[in-house]
C-alpha cells in the first residue's frame, strides 16, 4: 500500500515548553523515546483511509505510573497526548491533529490476574485479545469480544468495540468490569471493583469505555470471561437475494435464538474473500452462523435456525464440521476488510459502520445496495446483522479526491438514513475524526453535555484533541 | 408502622425567591401542586429506616415539558429538585435535605411505544414494571428486571436497580437503551437512539443510569424486552448449612448454567416469610431457582443444577410445578423485606446491600452470620447469590439510638469487608444518603472525578443535593 501524505502538526503556540518537554521525555525514557519520522508516521495513522497526522514524538510506556508521569508532564506543558495500542482503529483516532506525544502502550502486555472462579481477568492495556485467549487456553475460559483485528484490549475498551459475537456476548460496554485510568492531570484512578454489579455512584467505567482517549488513558482493564462452550458449531447458508438473507437473520433475532455469531457477507464480499483467503465459497449472499452451548442446546439452535433459513429461501446449510474448517471460515471473515482492499493496488480501506434497530435493517441494506449500484470503487457489504450493525468496505485511492467525495457521499447517505430510523452513525468503530460531523445530528443537544463533561475533565484539552466532539460542543464555542 | 420524626429543611438562605417560586408553581399547576404536610411527609421518605426530610412542596408533573419547566424555575430560584417515582427506595434518596420541590412522576404512566420486532419499548418514567408487563401480556414479550417492589421504571433506572433475575438478564445498566433526561438547566436531551449498540460518543445513558436524580431527571426510558420463555420452572432446595447453599450457588455460576433466578433465603427469612405469606416452607437455609428456556434447555439446566445441589448436600429439590405455586413463591420472596419488618411492631426495615466477587461470597456470608449471632434485633439474610449480591434485612426501632448504632456497626463491618475483597457497598439499592460514607473507601480518588462531573453538570447543586457524593468530593471543598 502507498503511504498517504501526512499532515503536519498545527503551528505550535507553545514551542518552547514543547521543546523542553521533548528533551525531558528523551532523557527520562532514553531508547523508549523516539522522534524518528518513520515511527511518528506509523503512530499518526490507523488502518483506514483517513489522512494521518504525525505526533512530535513517541514514548513506549511500560507501567501505569509511567503513563501518569508522561501525562503529567504533557499537562504542565499543555501538549496533546494520544494513546496508541495496535494502530488498528478505523476512524482517524490516532491522527495527532495538534502534534503532541503518542504514548505507545503495546509493551504493557502483562496479564495481571485471572479469576477463574469469578470468570474475570485484569490485564494491562496493551494485551491483545489473542494474547489473552492464548493465555486462557488451559483454563476452560475465553474472552469472546472479537472485532476482527487483533486489537489491544485497552484500545477495544477505548472505542467501545464489539464485532462478530456481540449478538450473544455483548460489546466492550457489557464486558468491562472496571478500568485503571490516567486522568488528564496525571492522576491515576480505578473506576470500580470486581463485583458483577454495583450501584455505588456514577458509572465511570462506562464513561471511559468509548471515550477514545479524550478523557483519560486506559492502562488496565478488568474483563468478564466466559466458560468455553462445550460444543461449537458453524454453518454457512446462501440466499437468492440479500433481502432474504436479512429476513432470515431478523427472524433469528426476534425468536431470541442465542446464536453466538450471525454474519452477513454479500456476494461481492464472498468473491473478495475467496480470492484473498484461497477459499471456494459459493459466490452468493451468505449468512454465516456460529452456535455455542451444550450438545443438546446447539442441536436445538441449529434445528430452529435451519427451519428459518429454509422458510426464507436459503439454498443450502453447510456445516464447517471441523475446528480447522471453522477457524478458516472465521479467519476469512476477519480478513474481509483486507480482502476488499487488496482487490485494488495501492488502495486504502474505508469502512462504513452504521447500526440500526433490527426492524429497519432490511430497508437500510436495500437502500445501501441501491447507493452502491453505480459506485466506481470496489465495495462489499458485510455485517453483524444480529445487532443491526453492518459495514460497507470500500477500496479507495486516498489521493483521488473525486473518488473520496463519491464514497463520502454514500457514507453520509447511509449515516443520515440510519439516524433517521433510530440508529447510530457508528456501531463499533467509534467517532474519531470520521464521524464527528454526524454527532450533532445523532445526539442533538446532548452533544453540548458531552462538551461540558470533556471540558470539566480535560480543561486544557490535551487528551486526543479533535476527536469525538465537534468544536461547537464546547461551552466556550457557544 | 410508626411515623419517624421528620427533619425540617435547612435554614433557607434564599427565602424570597423560594416563596416566589412556590407561588409561581401553585398558580401554574393548581391542584397538581401541594404543600400539605401529609403529602410532603410522604414525599420525603422511602421505605427504609432513614430519617425523612420533607420538601417545601410537591408538584405532580404529567409531561417531560412540565418537568423541564419546573426544573428551569427551580434553577432560576436556586431551589433543590428531587424526583419521586413510587417512593420505594431504601437509602434515603428522597429526603429533601435542603427542602425544595419534589417532582412526583407517578402520573407519567404512558407507554409510548412497544417495538415488538426490535424487542424494545419506550415508557414514561412513572410506568411501573408491573404496568409494563401487564401491557406486554399479549405480545409474548416481557421486561425481566425485578427489584421486588413494584417500582417505577424511571426510579429503577435512576438507582441502577436489578433484583432476582439479574443473574440471567443483567441490571438496568444493561437493559436501558436510552433515556430522555431533563438537565439541571431545564434543557431536555435524549441520551441515545434505539440501536442495540453504538460507539457514537460518551455513554450518557450509563452516566444517568444510577445517578439518583443528582445530574438530571429521567422522564422517559427506552428498555430492552425479551421473549417470554417457552418454559418456566421453579424449584426450592434446602441445605444443612448456609455454607453448603452458597457453595452450590457458586458452582452453578461457575459452570455458566443460565439460571434465571437463584436466591438464597436463610432459615430466619423462611420463618418470617412463612408467617407473613401463610406458607409452610421448610425452615432451613434454602436456595430458590427459576429456569427459563425451551423444554429441552430447561430440562438440561434442571438436571445440572440438581446434580450440583446433591453434591453440596442439598436435602430435597422440590418443584413449584404450577404457575400459581411459582407466583406464590416469588411473591413471598418479594415480600421478604416486609416479612422481616412485620415481625416487630412499629419497626422500620434496614436492608444492607453488599455485592462481592462470587468467589468471596461464602466468606462474606459466614462473616455476616457471625456478626448477626449476637444481634439484638430481628435480622435475616437473603440474596441474589448468582451475582454475589446479598442483603441482611433488620427490623429496627427508628427511635432507638443504641439499636440503630448496633445495626450501623454491623452494616459498616459488612461494607468494609465487601470493599476489601473487591466488592461494593451497594449492589442495587444505590448510595442515597445511606452509603455516602463508604464511597471514598470504595472508589478512592475516583470520587473526586464524580465531583468534577457533578459540579460541571449541576453547577448550582440543585439536583437532589446531599445524595451520592460526600462533601469532600467537590472541587470547591478541596
Amino acid at each position: 500500500m502507498s503511504s498517504s501524505p501526512a499532515l503536519s502538526p498545527q503551528p505550535l503556540d507553545q514551542g518552547a515548553p514543547r521543546a523542553a518537554l521533548l528533551e525531558t521525555l528523551k532523557t527520562r525514557f532514553a531508547d523508549r523515546f523516539s522522534a524518528s519520522q518513520a515511527l511518528r508516521e506509523q503512530h499518526g495513522r490507523g488502518e483506514s483511509h483517513h489522512t494521518p497526522a504525525i505526533p512530535d514524538a513517541v514514548v513506549f510506556a511500560e507501567t501505569t505510573q509511567e503513563v501518569s508521569d508522561i501525562v503529567r508532564l504533557c499537562s504542565q506543558a499543555g501538549v496533546p497526548v494520544i494513546a496508541y495500542g495496535t494502530g488498528t482503529s478505523l476512524e482517524g483516532h490516532l491522527a495527532a491533529l495538534q502534534g503532541g506525544i503518542s504514548i505507545d502502550l503495546s509493551r504493557m502486555t502483562r496479564i495481571l490476574r485471572v479469576g477463574a472462579q469469578d470468570l474475570d481477568a485484569t490485564v494491562e492495556a496493551g494485551v491483545t485479545r489473542e494474547q489473552l485467549n492464548t493465555h486462557l487456553r488451559d483454563t476452560g475460559l475465553f474472552f469472546p469480544i472479537d472485532p476482527g483485528a487483533n486489537a489491544s484490549l485497552g484500545g477495544m475498551a477505548a472505542t467501545r468495540a464489539s464485532g462478530t459475537n456481540a449478538v450473544r456476548y455483548g460489546t466492550m460496554r457489557e464486558n468491562v468490569l472496571s478500568l485503571t485510568v490516567v486522568l488528564p492531570s496525571g492522576e491515576i484512578i480505578r473506576t470500580g471493583g470486581r463485583a458483577r454489579k454495583s450501584s455505588a455512584g456514577y458509572d465511570l467505567t462506562r464513561l471511559f469505555v468509548g471515550s477514545e482517549g479524550t478523557l483519560g488513558i486506559i492502562t488496565e482493564v478488568t474483563l468478564r470471561l466466559y466458560g468455553l462452550p462445550e460444543t461449537i458449531s458453524a454453518a454457512l447458508c446462501s440466499f437468492p437475494t440479500v433481502e432474504q438473507a436479512v429476513a432470515a437473520a431478523i427472524s433469528v433475532v426476534q425468536l431470541g435464538i442465542p446464536v453466538a455469531r450471525m454474519e452477513l457477507m454479500d456476494r461481492g464480499l464472498i468473491d473478495a474473500v475467496n480470492r484473498y483467503s484461497s477459499l471456494s465459497l459459493d459466490v452468493e449472499d451468505t449468512l454465516a452462523f456460529e452456535f455455542h452451548g451444550s450438545p443438546a442446546t446447539v442441536a436445538e439452535q441449529v434445528e430452529m435456525v435451519a427451519a428459518i433459513v429454509e422458510e426464507n429461501g436459503g439454498l443450502n446449510f453447510a456445516f464447517a464440521s471441523t475446528p480447522e474448517e471453522r477457524n478458516r471460515l472465521w479467519k476469512a471473515r476477519h480478513n474481509a476488510f483486507y480482502a476488499v482492499v487488496s482487490q485494488r493496488p495501492n488502495a486504502k480501506g474505508w469502512s462504513s459502520d452504521v447500526c440500526v434497530p433490527v426492524s429497519e435493517l432490511a430497508g437500510c441494506i436495500l437502500m445501501t445496495r441501491a447507493l452502491l449500484a453505480d459506485c466506481s470503487v470496489p465495495a462489499a457489504i458485510l455485517g453483524h446483522v444480529g445487532d443491526g450493525n453492518y459495514h460497507v468496505v470500500f477500496a479507495v485511492d486516498p489521493h483521488d479526491k473525486a473518488e473520496l467525495a463519491e464514497v463520502a457521499a454514500i457514507n453520509t447517505a447511509m449515516v443520515h438514513h440510519a439516524i433517521a430510523v433510530g440508529g447510530t452513525a457508528t456501531g463499533e468503530h467509534g467517532v474519531g475524526t470520521g464521524k464527528i460531523g454526524y454527532l450533532r445530528r445523532e445526539h442533538g443537544d446532548a452533544v453540548d453535555l458531552m462538551g461540558v463533561i470533556k471540558a470539566a475533565i480535560d480543561p486544557k484539552g490535551i487528551m486526543n484533541p479533535g476527536k469525538i466532539l465537534p468544536d461547537d460542543a464546547f461551552p466556550s464555542a457557544r
